[in-house]
């Protein structure tokens, strides 16, 4: 048994149609227009294959395809629809239309799991006008809560609980998401790697065993403003030099770990910003990522010795606030183990990867037994028009999944009834 | 002979309550309402004194004490009584009521040069709402025309010439401002230092020999944009790691000179400037200041070698587009050797220094013979409320300037009527 690769792209091609902009990218945010005709499609097409549909309070889309019974619950796939503006065809709907692929083929092949199976669509995976990412699953798994959003309204002022309404949700449905929980036995989203870890490997596909965790603060360089002639170089408190200094220095200590952290200064401002006079002021972001808290946290410490070391010997201060601290989310280990498992059997070469970005599959794994799998991406190309993964490794992340399922309904130990893997986690 | 340097003082400080700010900062630009009140009580004070007003096309005021009328033409003293926003007390309004109080200790004491001898106070050496600076000296040198100057307008709507025509000036006089030029026999400037070379050295004073040229070029360097996390350290072209190098290779190369040159990245931007993504494109501007064109190409060289070395390791790409390159003005031997024997007869200790800053007298260079006297500035500061030069110093830089005077009124060559020290210079 095996997914029809074939049809899955031509999905693809067809679900990318909507929101496709004049540069071929597509800008499809949750409750854009195009959100919502591709909502009424897809409830559509998946009633049409028989699920039973469900949107809940967070506008989630979920469809249910009965089991024999034989155990309870269901086992879900899916991911999110929505895209950043000007995006690809691949990040969000490849995982969506992969889960429906897998239950077609299911269907098709007269094949009965023992658990239920469902696909979700996660609304607002991406950040929207309402700024609020991996929104639909972070509601649902109760990290946002109705008193938590029913001020929120977009730069339009449109409220958000208008748009839940809009799309089949609404505030006061945010309570019986909780309800859901329990019936839940286990997530696996399929989603594109979005770097170049496979592709550097010739690798097609990685089981995820955790979501990286992610640092942020924001540092403050303070030197002299001076006029850029007068001011001798060595009379000079340059807060750009130093804050020069100070990002390559996050860059060395980051590149010394082989894998598992990164390290960037992507938002920086100069003040004053004039070009005849040295620099008085940088404020920038420090951003972390990495697999365990031991690591960022070594990461942030090497980088601060550093810092120390180079506001002295320059004459600047250096002030830093955290304002982000996400810690690492380990996904199940079963989970993980039974989709290893099931790539070794199907003697397809694998990777064990951590994501190094926040899914709602990391959301999940507050409630559920979650784990994700990654397909290659080409150049590592994400968020822009020339996201790209092929078709052959598209099918091979697939037909894991299948079998995955498969394995898993078969295997899955029935312990847990309400899921206790993951700790409380703030959000990204 | 000497400088009353009790009045002189007291003449600062009253000037400085004009525009003064709950700071403790001046802010006078030309053309505000400040700046007509200290043009109203200049023009009245330098008249009781006796001198002969003129306010040229300009608004540059201009007061003229006869000499004995054995030489032709005028030995001029001055600078400027504007100042930036939230500015200092010493930066323009020294050399104006310096050239003030000179005047006043010649006619108390009953000296009467053979010269005439003129002071001046130029409009808008600071950039204000017309956006030029150094207005006054590049107009009356004829390198701002009326012709270049019609259309000019503030922010307001207000038009140059109308403020101009408010002021006692306006665009249909300038054309008679090249009339003046061959009366100026010389020009001499006293400005703080706005550095701390004076102040390292312990030396209150400084002739000013040649005034350093400037070269500015936009700098773009384009890496490519990406996700933070899942972007490996070794797959990222990071455009703000490549210019944080290309900044330090500036401030490196600058330090190896040990005078004479300076380089500053004051202003940059980076794009898309967001804390989750690698930035794509980083747009600075590079300065180099230096003494002579040999020494700024070299350093232009130098850094340029090394940043091609820095992109190709990077994988990023550099634009470089040059936007200014103003030459190094030589001031005028004969005024500066005189100043300098006038000095070592004093027995006052004086550097001999380039100018790091553009100031009116590197405009007047071209019409006259032309030097400048530095009094040290206290830690270097200038362009703000902590502006200060200590009294001992700028009564020494009076005294020079005073002896100065009366020494090139006796010596100077009586060759040129009409000067052609300089080439024709950009302006800054």
């Amino acid at each position: 048994m095996q997914v029809n690769i074939q049809r899955l792209m031509a999905d693809i091609e067809e679900y990318a149609e909507y929101g496709k902009n004049d540069l071929g990218g597509i800008t499809r945010p949750s409750f854009s227009p195009a959100d919502y005709e591709v909502r009424e499609r897809f409830i559509k097409e998946i009633e049409d294959m028989g699920l039973e549909v469900t949107v809940d309070g967070a506008a989630n889309i979920w469809g249910r395809l009965k089991g024999t019974g034989k155990k309870q619950g269901s086992l879900v796939i899916g991911s999110h629809l929505d895209s950043v503006p000007n995006g690809g065809k691949y990040d969000g709907p490849l995982g969506v239309l992969m889960a429906k692929e897998i239950i077609k083929t299911l269907i098709e092949n007269n094949v009965t799991l023992d658990h239920d199976i469902e696909i979700v669509s996660f609304t607002a995976e991406e950040s929207n006008d309402f700024n609020l990412s991996t929104f639909g699953s972070r509601s649902f798994v109760g990290r946002l809560t109705a008193e938590m959003l029913e001020n929120e309204s977009d730069s339009t002022g449109t409220s958000l609980n208008a748009e839940l309404m809009k799309a089949g949700g609404g505030l006061n449905l945010f309570p019986l998401m909780k309800e859901m929980w329990k019936e839940k036995r286990a997530f696996i989203e399929l989603h594109i790697e979005q770097g170049q870890r496979l592709e550097s490997a010739d690798i097609a596909v990685a089981v995820i065993d955790k979501v990286v965790g992610t640092y942020r603060s924001n540092v403050r360089v303070i030197g002299q403003s001076n006029h850029s002639g007068t001011t001798m170089m060595e009379h000079r408190q340059d807060a750009l030099t130093a804050a020069s200094e100070m990002i390559l220095a996050v860059e060395r200590q980051c590149k010394e770990y082989n894998s598992g952290v990164v390290g960037t200064v992507g938002k920086l401002n100069v003040s004053p910003n004039a070009a005849n006079i040295i620099p008085g002021q940088v404020d920038f972001v420090f951003e972390v990522r990495g697999e365990t808290e031991g690591k960022i946290q070594q990461t942030i410490d090497a980088v601060q010795q550093v810092w120390s070391e180079i506001a002295q010997r320059r004459r600047v201060e250096v002030e830093q606030q955290t304002f982000l601290d996400q810690k690492p989310v380990l996904l199940d280990e079963e989970i993980v183990h039974l989709l290893q498992n099931t790539a070794k059997q199907m003697k397809e070469p694998f990777m064990t990867l951590p994501s190094m970005a926040v899914h709602d599959a990391a959301h999940m794994a507050k409630i559920t037994k979650s784990a994700m799998v990654f397909v290659k991406s080409i150049d590592g190309k994400s968020h822009c028009p020339e996201e790209y993964s092929l078709p052959e490794d598209i099918e091979k992340a697939g037909n894991l999944i299948l079998q995955g399922i498969i394995n898993i309904d078969r295997k899955l130990s029935q312990k847990p009834l309400v899921y206790q893997g993951n700790q409380e986690n703030s959000s990204s």
